[in-house]
This record gives C-alpha cells, structure tokens and sequence, in this order.
C-alpha cells in the first residue's frame, strides 16, 4: 500500500509506557485527535493527542516550542477550543504534525523531557465535541441495515430501486451532537399506536441507537465546485464512533415524505477522538461490488476501490442496564460487525455530496448510517436484533430488551485490528437514556 | 391586538424622507435588520436597520453614542459581522433597540444631526446572509403544495395520512444558503429518466424555485427543554423571504427514504432583511382549522391561535429571463400568494421542533414550505404551474417555460398591506442560474 510510512512501523515504542501495551487502543501509530481539559477545571479547551493511558496536550506542545515548522503551526492551530482550523489547513500539514508527533513520543526522543510536562491523564480530563460541526449529513451505507428497517417499514419492498445506485443521505441536526457521555431525556412526540388512525403524544416506546462511524471532513470545496472519487480521502480527516439515536415509533409516523426528523434530531453522540484517515491506512482493504449488483456510475468510480477503497473497522455494541451498572457490571455486547460491509465507501459518499455542488466545510461531519453487517448477529441497531420489538433481546443477568429503556447506557468500540500492524483503537462513545420529562 | 406599541402608529414620519413614500416597503414602522456593507469595499460587514432607501449602519450609530441603555447595548452587539449575538439578547432587547430607532428616526428627532452620518444608501451596499445560521430547517406548511406536489409524485396518495396532524419538516443545508444576489450553477446530480430502468447522470432537467418564507429562531432552549407554543412568538425574531432551489428530477429519484437531499442542498437564497415579528404585529390574522379536519393536538394548540395565529405578508414571485434581462425588461410576475394560507403556523412548527428535546439556537433558520395557495394562480413552484412540467407556461413575450432555464433570474418579493396599517416590505430575493459545470 502506498501510504504507509514510518508512523505507521509496527515496531515503535513510546516512552509514555502506557502506549506500548498490546491493549491499548492508543499506541504511538494512532495519535488520534481530540478537545479536552481537565475535568471539572475551568480551563480553556484545547487540542490533544491520545497516546496510551494519557493526552498530549498540544496546546502546551505548541507553547513548548520543540515543534518546529508545519507542525508547529499545526500544532498552534490546535490549540483553539475547536480543530477546525487546523482540519483546515489540509492533509500536509496533518501529516507533517503527525510525523512530528510520533518522532517525539518515541523511546529515546530528546524532546521527551520537555514534552513530560505535556502529558494529561485521560482519567482526569473531559471532553469537547471536536469541532464545530456546521452540517452533519447521515448516510446509509448499508444494505443490510437498509433491508432489514426497509422491511420492517414496508414489507413488500424492502430495498428501494434507488439503493444501488445512489449512495442515501440526509441532513441532521447538528445543534444535538453530544460527546461521549452524553445524557438525554427520552423524547415526546407524536405517534400513531397500532392499529390507531388518530396519534398520540408520549414518550417513545422504541428507543434505539444506531451503530455508526462519523467522518470529519478536513478540508471542503467551495460552492459549485465538485470533489472527485479520487480526490475525496484528501479531504478527509478522521473517523470517529456515532451513535446516531432513533426513536422508531415517531420515524414511523412522520418520515414520509421528507425522511427523519424529531425521530433523530434530539441527541446523536460521538467519541471524543478522531481517528485520522492516516492512522488507519493499514486497514484499508478491496472494496467490490457483488457481479450480479449495479456497478457504481462513473463519478462513483475509481481503480483504487478495488483495492483500498473499503475499510476494515471492527465495531461493537454493549448495553449497560440501570441494574448492570447498580450492580458493578460493566454491560454486554450486543453485536460486532464491521465497516469493510458498507455498500458505499467514504470517497463514494463525498464525491456523491459534491457532485452537484454542495460546498462541504472544514468540520462538516458525515455519518455513515447504520453498520449491520451480513449476518443477524451483525445488527448495528435493536430494531434489528429484536426484529422489531416482536423478539425480546436476552441479556446475561436475565433482564431483557425489545427497545431501550431508561437508564440504559450504549456503548460503542471500535478497533482496528490485524497481524503485521499495530491496533489502531477508536475508544468509545457512551451515552445514557433519562426519563422524559413530561409535557405540562 | 395587544401586540401593538407606538412603533406602529401609522402616523409616524421620518426625516429620512424616502422613508414617507407609499410605495416603500422600509417605512419608519418596519425597521428590518440586516447585515451589509459599501459594494466593492473591504470594510467589515456589519448590521443597519433599512429605512426608506437607506441603510442605517448600527456600528456607527453605536459609536455614536446617541443610544443610551439597552438600546445601545443592542446596537453594540448588531455591529458584529452576524446578528446572532443580538438575536440571543431576546425579546425585549429587540423592542427596545427598535423602538430607540424608530424615536431617533422620526421627523423632529434631536438625533437627526449625529444620524445623518450614519446613514449608507441602499443602491450603494452589498449583503450578507444576516446570521451564522447553525441548523436550517425546512417545513411544508402548505397544504396546497403539499398536495399538488404528493400528486405527482405519488398520483394515488396524495396527502399522506400524517400531514394534517403533524407539521412535517426536514433538515436542511446551511452551507449552501446565500443572500440576495445569489448565483448557482445547474446541479448535476443522477436522475432516472423516464421509462428507464437506469440512472443517468447529468445536469437536472427540472430545476424549479420555492416560494418560502425564512423564519429567523431569536433565543433558543436548551437541549432537553421544549418551547411552548404560547412561548414560540418570543423565540421568533423575524422573517425573511427564502427561495428554496430545487431539483425534481433528482428529487424524485433519490427521496426515498429518507427525504430530499441533492435535490436542495446546492443553494438556498434568503432576503438580505430581516423582518421583525414585532414590525409584522398588525398583519396578524386568526388561524383556523377546517371543521371536516383533526383540530391539532393540544401540545400544538393556543387560544391566541385563533385570533392572531396567522401572518397575512403577501408573496410574488417574478421571472426575468437571460432574453428579457438583455432587453431591459425586469421580468414578468408569475404567481402570488399568502403566508396567511399556511396550514401551520410558525409557533406550531417551533412548537413541534421542541417537543423531543430538540435544541434550537439564536440564528437557526426554520423555512415554511412552499407557500402556494389555494387556487392554482397562487402556485409557489414551477413544477405546480407547468402541471409537472406537462403545461408550458406561456410569457408575455412570446417565451416559454416548464422549469428554469440557464440564465433565468427569480425574483420573490413580500409585502404586508391594509388599510389603517403602514406598509411592511420585505424588500426581494433574486437568483441566477447559471450553466452546469459537466464532469470531467
């Protein structure tokens, strides 16, 4: 593969020991990027880089002055409460504070002694949304994901003409993007009861996540102007993990004709870090597309796709009760799939979002949609897993699920993983499920 | 109607005389906010308040000095290059700054002298979109559009069963929003042609407008909170006029599931004005629901709905074709309407957005729909006038369209008008298309 280079040289050893660990999910060949501050200070937030057990502050990276160059006028730009200007300033210039970042964080660097100081515990910090989003787009990358809600939503036509040819999105709801550890209050609104022609309001009774990559766009195009297939993995930055929460009684009732509204719009969550795309060359593997499909259009197309254009992210769900956590238990998984399974790859979608001009921004973030993968134990979301709320999901300790229920926490893993490279982790990304509170 | 105040005497005079004309949509009793500055300069953007054919730039009236109070503080915060600032000082800063300008504008006013200064002819500035718009969100209040577009779409269902109980709307893009002035290419983007099994890919065939109406969220809630449909009025800061491009041949094809998404996001073009809701006070009308119709649920129902849920603001839409912009002609009207015929009313679609806990912030943007009215001359889209494109409509000068054409300027304009009120003008919305850029 031709855009491996020495960051990502399985062999290298941090002197933040923690790094080193073969569990961790933040060795030196991530450096995944994220806004942070000590917890419960009243610190400006800044810019870091996860490395181990710690963060590397890069606000006082930047102050420190070992940078030198590029990298540390990334690393100033990092130092704003947002990265959107450092995602900005293009895919060189990430490269170049990355190369910096993991020559310094290397056993034996001289800069290790000025850069001890730099070091903040994970444990003891808190985190930012990333970056300002100015739009967030929800694609639907899936065709497993598609079939299986396409047949709970319209029995006798599962997958619509469009899906292999078009790669779905829609526009969310920015302002409710949450990070990990996000809480929400169980949304009201309208629903239509079975086997009722007249709504009702309440709480939601089918409350679900949605298992989801985020993708942080770096750098956009200006109105009017298009980014191609091959050029769109320049533009993009990293991924994180999206829990894209759905309440599916009120998607029910109101989504035709113009999609999803309050049914999402009231919390999505993502982690904290961003896993650049660079971080993640490694997994990239061939995507194809099944003979008997569609191929994609020519704007859709490129030589790459075959054989990088997918990649392997391994994705898990837990779910942790209001008992479990009562009880000590940190949660159970509910399923794991992977994102090589998307029907639509990440250069697809931007090129696809571009074609007609739309101008993305440096900070825009585009979900993937659902991640289920072929397999019914792959299910990204519990509409799935519990086909629709007519089978209750088991859980270890004996309670059961349908839908979520209140003080229900979701947690959402992701990690790259294979023989020959270093595991590039993603973290997670929790969020817990609160009453409503009522209309009065 | 207790929401008059002396700002809408209709006495009142100012020395600006241009202001006095019948004719003028910015008399003293309007008073709309924008964002602006000298055409070709490099000078900051910052607010002024139109008046007549004037601009009166609130930075210079701020450093003026003649304000006093919470006015000042206000006219402080409008010299900002957005308006989201003062749009979040809430309700009673609104009135208060309005009302400061309306006394200093006034025939007489000691001020005059210091004003003078401060004013910028409108023939002589350039604009920007008025607010950093987070969120954009579009509705489809009229029942009317609702119905004739559902009938093309879907000729045996028309009206789907959820309309007339819940006030639809849909995420849109706030990248892509320009002011006044606002050029775009064709998208491109696949479609299906007709009686095709395949897509194509090409630059769309039925472009069309929007005749819409901008709302302007003044102060939000915070996530988890809801708005009130008696509170809605007071989170509302004002109105502008919103045309929102789209492209139904893409529409068609790619809208299901999940609502329309390259169909709109190339552009949307809003007014440079924002019209307050308090300038609007004395066109307030009674909404009501037809007795054979659900009377909405409580959580979207007020008794002051009755008597003043409605706004009457007149709207137009004009088209000067590339051929009638080379002969001078400024362009031929193609249909008019009212706000007034909305099936929902603003605060039911504040109201509605809230219900789950969904956060609005100061400058999001809430589109109403398409106002078309009831009779098929009061259609708000091309694609209702050409029947769908199957009824050329014919121009006075010999011209003739289904869609827009390269070259085509659309011009909406709003107006409120009666006897015993002044009048409020919305000034325009115009924009171009322009060629589509083919793929390379």
């Amino acid at each position: 593969m031709t855009h491996l280079n020495e960051t990502h040289d399985v062999s290298l050893r941090s002197w933040v020991t923690s790094a080193n660990t073969a569990e961790t999910d933040f060795p030196l060949q991530n450096l995944p990027f994220g806004v942070f501050r000590r917890a419960g200070s009243h610190e400006n937030f800044r810019g870091g880089v996860a490395i181990g057990e710690m963060i590397l502050d890069l606000a006082a990276v930047h102050a420190s002055g070992v940078l030198s160059g590029v990298a540390a006028q990334a690393a100033g730009a990092c130092s704003a409460s947002s990265l959107n200007a450092f995602m900005a300033m293009g895919s060189e210039a990430w490269s170049a504070l990355r190369l910096a970042l993991s020559r310094a964080l290397r056993t034996g660097a001289t800069a290790e002694s000025a850069l001890q100081a730099c070091l903040v515990p994970q444990a003891q910090a808190e985190y930012a949304v990333p970056a300002h989003i100015g739009d967030y787009t929800d694609f639907y990358t899936s065709i497993y994901h598609a079939t299986a809600v396409g047949r709970l939503f319209r029995p006798d036509n599962p997958l619509l003409p469009n899906y292999k040819w078009v790669p779905i999105g829609y526009h969310g709801r920015s302002s409710s993007i949450g990070v990990s550890g996000q809480e929400f209050v169980r949304p009201i609104s309208q629903v239509l009861p079975p086997g009722s022609e007249r709504p009702s309001v309440g709480p939601s009774k089918r409350l679900d996540y949605e298992l989801e990559l985020g993708v942080f766009i770096g750098t956009g195009n200006t109105r009017g102007s298009r980014i191609s297939v091959t050029a769109a993995d320049a533009h993009v930055f990293g991924l994180c993990l999206l829990n894209d929460w759905s309440a599916r009684d009120v998607q029910a009732w109101e989504y035709q004709p113009l999609g999803p509204f309050l049914a999402k719009n009231f919390a999505s969550t993502i982690s904290p870090w961003i896993v650049t795309l660079e971080a993640l060359a490694p997994y990239r593997v061939g995507w194809t597309r099944a003979a008997e499909d569609p191929q994609p259009l020519p704007y859709l197309t490129s030589a790459a796709l075959q054989t990088e254009g997918a990649l392997d992210v391994q994705l898990e769900v837990w779910l942790q009760t209001a008992k479990m956590n009562a009880q000590g238990d940190a949660g159970t998984r509910l399923s794991q799939s992977s994102f090589k399974h998307a029907y639509w790859t990440i250069s697809q979608m931007v090129a696809h979002h571009t074609v007609n001009g739309c101008n993305l921004q440096s900070g825009d973030l585009l979900g993937t949609g659902t991640q289920s993968g072929p397999t019914p134990s792959e299910a990204g979301s519990m509409l799935e897993l519990s086909a629709g709320g007519k089978q209750p999901i088991q859980l270890p300790n004996g309670e059961t699920r349908t839908f979520l229920e209140d003080g229900d926490t979701v947690i959402m893993r992701g990690r790259c993983e294979r023989a020959g490279a270093a595991r590039i982790g993603f973290g997670e990304v929790r969020g817990t499920v609160l009453p409503a509170e009522q209309l009065v």
